[in-house]
């Protein structure tokens, strides 16, 4: 059911995943100690050093980013990342336009040139992920008649 | 973009929302500083009250219960929920077979006679959504040409 190596293959996997699921949900410790989550557009292809990420300065200046985990999930597939790790916020305006997609404008509709669009990079040290289990695909119907009544 | 209330309207949109997306993202903090997350399985209509999840005895009773984050997302429709509050592990076979349904057996095949099958209760203590903006109709050509270049 799940796996928690954390090598090349597993990356490989993974990254191909995450391609497919541009928003991630954002996790971190507030300072009074609660755990709260935002979506996060993912931009460019994700890759095992980082994954980088728009979000707005307003927003993430308050927030601690030395431990973080990102979510990413995709129900009609039955595929879920748990990815962990810190990151960064980066200010770099040639790396913003760079990475900047015209879909980000759906969550950021000042676009690239708003002076409040930061980077965020994300730096994952460790990674589990969790894909549809054989039994998913027998149906509802026979699964009931295999339970016990 | 986001709401913060916590009303009863607010749970109410959240609740219909979180209907449709039985698998959730629970993220909490390890021992070591670490935040991992993993998919869990919600039973249920949802409640202001409490949600209620399957979950593995062995894999939750090392687990730290009393910040958690669940994150709900639904891509197709971009509808992204983040609650956080805490949770319990409770044992009571009677509500577990109460609440047991034959789609669960997807993730816990051993059905609900498992022994290592519990209910992990989570009591909800702030709660915050986004949705589709706007823009997310707009076609991207359109929104290429209204970028700077």
């Amino acid at each position: 059911m799940h796996n928690d190596q954390n090598n090349r293959d597993e990356w490989t996997q993974l990254g191909a995943w995450i391609a497919d699921m541009p928003v991630a949900m954002m996790t971190n410790l507030d300072a009074d100690g609660t755990l709260t989550s935002r979506p996060m557009w993912l931009l460019g292809a994700p890759d095992a050093g980082a994954l980088w990420f728009l979000a707005d300065a307003r927003s993430t200046k308050m927030q601690r980013l030395e431990a973080i985990n990102l979510s990413f999930s995709d129900a009609a597939r039955s595929r879920y990342v748990s990815l962990s790790g810190r990151a960064e916020i980066d200010t770099d305006r040639a790396r913003l336009e760079r990475l900047w997609t015209p879909q980000a404008a759906t969550w950021f509709p000042g676009g690239r040139d708003d002076t409040d669009l930061v980077l965020l990079k994300f730096i994952p040290t460790a990674a589990d992920h969790w894909d549809t289990p054989r039994v998913a695909i027998v149906d509802v119907q026979s699964l009931e008649a295999s339970l016990p009544a």
